[in-house]
């Protein structure tokens, strides 16, 4: 009962053009922890307060973008009745091994019908936060870089919104938290899912170009953090698209910047405490400025057209 | 599937010494907004950032204390659910009709063997935030005193710690979040749970003194805003129990105080995101000062014996 | 000894399009505290933690601007050593006799180099924080809307930056805190002068437009004030020109805003404790953009052509 | 002009009980930076974000306390001519050569009528910040431990308070910034006079222990940063006297703390902006609470007896 079904955002894989650039990136300024490679040439990240294995991945590629991204569900019984459920649903589903991520369990894989490939998995080995399970301190001293602390959501773009969000709603257990109508007033054009207490665990944007991200998001404690990011971003030259800022939706505050190969990253903090009982918000197409961007109510061309 | 069963904390009642005292404090200086009164004398407060009629209710009555508190399950079939297998279980329920309190469905009650009766609802009017629904501002302006955003939890004290945490982890589905051992290494003295991704939900302490309650906690937004809540007690003269601090149990910031009843109040901010996969925190006897007041490691008598 | 001379920004006039409108961005949004209009139809201002009377005077006019601005200075003999430090140093003063504004004692008026008129004076009525000097209160509870803590600075422009600079540090006893040179690696393009511990009390751009406004500052006290200021512009449909965000000169944190008649206003937090044996920062033109705005290295057109 | 005479505090010599795990703390907890051991064996930190050589100094000795503190003036005339002052003012004064401290200039100490042992300098070789002065980054990565920006001020006690107090105002320039009035309301007990536009640069306690030290102050940068520095504090078992907590007098937030050889220090943030023409506020004996604790308004017997 309670946290059933999906639990969180569990991992995903993106395409860097340099591998070591981007190590370097993810380590020394964007701050995560490298946990392992693997023999495909994976590297493998944690964010310093989560505690299993992994929950970044990239490869090397000749352009950018996302090959897959996963949730974690609450045990294997779970990750069996989802799999049954998707397939009652005609979600064709194949299972990749365990071990074919390093210290991962077996994985439910499927293509959603916004075309991005998703996996469920109910195991991956627990590494520890550093802190011990007896008597912890309070803080990880000598986090490198903007070090956040946990991988947050993701936005993903195509083409059939309708269903991917049905699919996530109906099969999946999320709750629509907010969306944007269209000029028509009946569109979702974009909408904001959630798993759990927080404001969001996935938000899908209606967009032709089918099976693309348009950003990774990690979260951050505080504000004050989101300066510290800004500054890092500033201090080693990182491309920011904008921010720092508030967002209309979900109330988060935010910097997007970009890594070396132009995948999109959010530094997020904040959001609202949401529970399924709420009654979702939902954003005109005139206030499309105020719901993205709340304090300029302006958007940008490249937040708005560039994904990978 | 993912957010059943249990989701929240969803009201309490409080006995106070003086009802219109307690308004004022409720109201003006500790910033609940009130919602209703009964033809029983009851007061209804709500937090500004809840959407529920109300989460806080007090009654005068010549000795401090809580009467009852509850929980808000996800709906109307959940509630049968929860009150079959509690049934089942062996506790005894009873059904509270709709209406008993202000704008609030039919509640189950049952007594839990640390002796606090607790209750299980499914239906409460939502008043909303005063936002609204539509292209909602990510402020609530002239918020006046404190102003929590949200009831957080509660902490209880009673004998049969474990069972009360039994019947939580096994009937009602709360996960174990973390717990301070005994001298014996043994002895569970303490213990958090959660129904959500919050650090805790609800707390138990061993004591000798049944159906008692150590705080009622409201949830801060910032850092900032738990000196601001600290600037206005010192303003007011609100007695101050400790704080502000850090807890070593769940990272949280904290001041605790006293109404003018004496019932202690927990402005509390943070706390770590928790899911039910994690291994549960372990704290030794020997370290019971960090874990509840991490920076001094000192427990203060009145901290540690006053409870209503 | 020690604060000798020149204190602080003491007051400002500013030219708005429509007096009412500007009364009401000023009190209800800006967070100023009106404290008296006069016979000339101006309407003076105050911030919640200043004591003087004001610091801040609009007009009606049909063009935005500066009429003048003021700096305090420790008493009135010091006012007489200045003024005839001036005459001696070739400046043409004229006294603008006591109440000519309200509660404000003889003004000291004279051009700077680039075509400002500026002012200094001795004595002005402390009417006080409302705090009282007694068993003051820590906080000034129900500001209303942005409320800066005081006047901060200004930035003027102008093509004689040469001597005004020199007028400042030669004569009114500024210190050169940071600059900007040109292309050719020896012009200063824009300097920043500190009468005080702060990181700058007035800062001078060159630019051919002479006796122009690039912005009026005024202090916040923190970042999360900073984020709260941006929320309500959000809400009020401010115009905002950047921000939040870092400054690389002073380090400070600021949005750029505009009020209803386009005056750019600047609400600014921190900047680093200066002190007149520190050896000043240069930045170079290519750094330009990090100088200025220090996340995103990139000035907008707006920021670099607008003034008043 | 302007800033003249006393610029702020220089550096302070303390006693500690073992050099070497006083260095330990004072580098890797408390987080200065070591630059520097005589052949007296004395050890010089600075803070991190000091350009100067040194801001504080330890030698071993067999009690805690303080044997000296300094401010820097403005340069050397400003040094020759307060010692004319002073002397004028009937204090004696010496002459203790350049070179006596590390990188440190001429220093003229005297004695103050409290008992302690004070010195001017006016040079002091300047190593920077590690930023340097052209196109400086803003932030200092890599700061270790609680890593305090400056030293800030001293409270320091004695017996004639009213002639230090008279000395600091009458002779060297400082302002009455804030007092506490004793219980027969004319009796000054405590002073807080500035030397710049900080709330204090200095702090009289009247007490019968001559040229004894209450605390060396050192100023973090926000309410966040003091949290931090109580959770280093917590982890490293620091002995905490106070705090997190803000005062009433200069509304500065703090934390007391302990060094190994139980010298009081101070993580000290914020204060409000003095200037020369602001009049004093005045503490009356039943507000003492208020005045230094001013949430709980409760002082422990600790903080009011333990000098050193």
């Amino acid at each position: 009962m309670t946290m059933l079904g999906v639990l969180r955002p569990g991992h995903c894989q993106l395409r860097v053009l340099d591998l070591e650039e981007s190590v370097n990136f993810y380590t020394k300024i964007f701050g995560l922890v490298e946990t392992g490679r693997d023999a495909a040439g994976r590297v493998y990240f944690k964010c310093h307060d989560e505690r299993d294995h992994h929950s970044f991945i990239i490869r090397e590629a000749d352009r950018a973008g996302m090959d897959f991204y996963a949730f974690k569900v609450r045990d294997k019984a779970t990750l069996e009745q989802l799999d049954a459920d998707l397939r009652a649903y005609g979600v064709a589903t194949e299972r990749i091994p365990a071990g074919e991520l390093l210290e991962t369990g077996e994985r439910v894989r499927f293509r959603i019908p916004t075309g991005h490939t998703m996996e469920l998995y109910a195991e991956k080995t627990a590494v520890g936060d550093g802190l011990g399970y007896v008597n912890p301190d309070v803080i990880i001293e000598d986090r490198k870089g903007i070090s956040p602390l946990r991988l947050d959501h993701w936005q993903i773009h195509g083409a059939d919104l309708d269903a991917s969000r049905d699919l996530f709603t109906k099969v999946l257990g999320f709750s629509l938290v907010e969306k944007i109508l269209g000029e028509d007033g009946q569109t979702d054009m974009a909408v904001w899912l959630s798993c759990s207490t927080k404001a969001h665990d996935i938000a899908f944007v209606r967009d032709e170009r089918n099976d693309t991200l348009h950003h990774a998001s990690f979260l951050l404690e505080t504000w004050e953090q989101v300066l510290r990011a800004a500054d890092l971003m500033g201090k080693y030259r990182v491309s920011i698209d904008n921010g720092p800022l508030r967002h209309g939706i979900t109330r988060g505050t935010t910097i997007y910047s970009f890594d070396p190969s132009g995948n999109r990253l959010e530094t997020f903090c904040g959001g609202y405490h949401f529970y399924p009982d709420m009654q979702p918000y939902t954003w005109t197409w005139d206030e499309l400025g105020s719901a993205i961007f709340y304090h300029t109510r302006a958007l940008n061309e490249r937040f708005l057209t560039v994904v990978t």
